[in-house]
């Protein structure tokens, strides 16, 4: 189940993210202004925006699966220097095959490993709270914050552009 | 884990969006309007007003947490009918009671259980499936358009606000 919770689950959150950033140019291009606009709305003056959204959603997918294999060394930066949407599409699908250079067998055991960042000052969670409460929420967070500054800002998108498809059974 | 991950973490959650409709209170009688304002404030003319996304968070944890259960047809419905913040809270807390007569002895095998919505004519998820590609990020989802919906109208709440306190450990 964690293989899916995390790394399953947040490749297609990210490609879906991705998705939605197409749908964003096309809307600028119909519309004839420059996507850059978007990229730079935000819903609050202190908030955020749009590109560091997900800049913020890379960095998240991409921390949260080092975290569970235990690879945080070895796992590749990104100096959030992105100035176009093609450079933030690029940057998704570095993450994307990032995270699917693990299987299964690389989750670690969670609720044995401590995560402690540095600005927690010697205080650490488990590796499953740390998953639970801080991986998952602002993956969601930063993902559903980008999708509500493009719907506020008229870019045509539903709650299926933010789920994906089903896997329906028959 | 799938405790800590639904149950659990739910009640966090509703706990944390109780949490933003005080704020959300304080706000409107800081600056002297009335809060209903807000409850039908929303970010894009055709997106669900904030009254309508905190009753969908409390149906998606109340009805998510009676799928992993298996007790949907004994779980309380909920008409929809809130007024105000306070009937608001009322209802949040009725979904934490709910949800919280639940350990983790009673939840089923998610893997084996199949989810068959009416509305989707036959087809079927499995439980982890729609645990995990349909609970969660309708959960997420949905609070966090109802944080945007605060945010950009003025109410001070930040991303602590969002995840609730952090369980860190010396």
């Amino acid at each position: 189940m964690l293989h899916e919770l995390t790394i399953i689950q947040f490749t297609a959150l990210l490609t879906n993210l991705s998705a939605m950033l197409n749908k964003a140019e096309a809307y600028a291009e119909s519309k004839d202004f420059d996507v850059d606009v978007l990229l730079h709305s935000r819903l609050a003056p202190d908030q955020f925006d749009l590109m560091r959204q997900v800049q913020i959603v890379c960095d998240v997918a991409k921390i949260g699966v080092a975290r569970i294999t235990d690879t945080v060394d070895s796992t590749p930066v990104h100096e959030d220097n992105e100035t176009s949407v093609a450079q933030l599409q690029s940057r998704i699908n570095d993450v994307i095959t990032q995270i699917n250079k693990f299987s299964s067998d690389d989750l670690i055991n969670l609720e044995d490993a401590k995560v402690a960042l540095e600005r927690w000052e010697g205080k650490y969670l488990t590796g499953q709270e740390f998953l639970i409460q801080c991986t998952i929420p602002n993956m969601y967070f930063h993902l559903s914050t980008a999708f509500a500054i493009l719907r506020h800002n008229g870019v045509i998108l539903g709650k299926d552009d933010f789920l994906g498809e089903m896997p329906y059974k028959t």
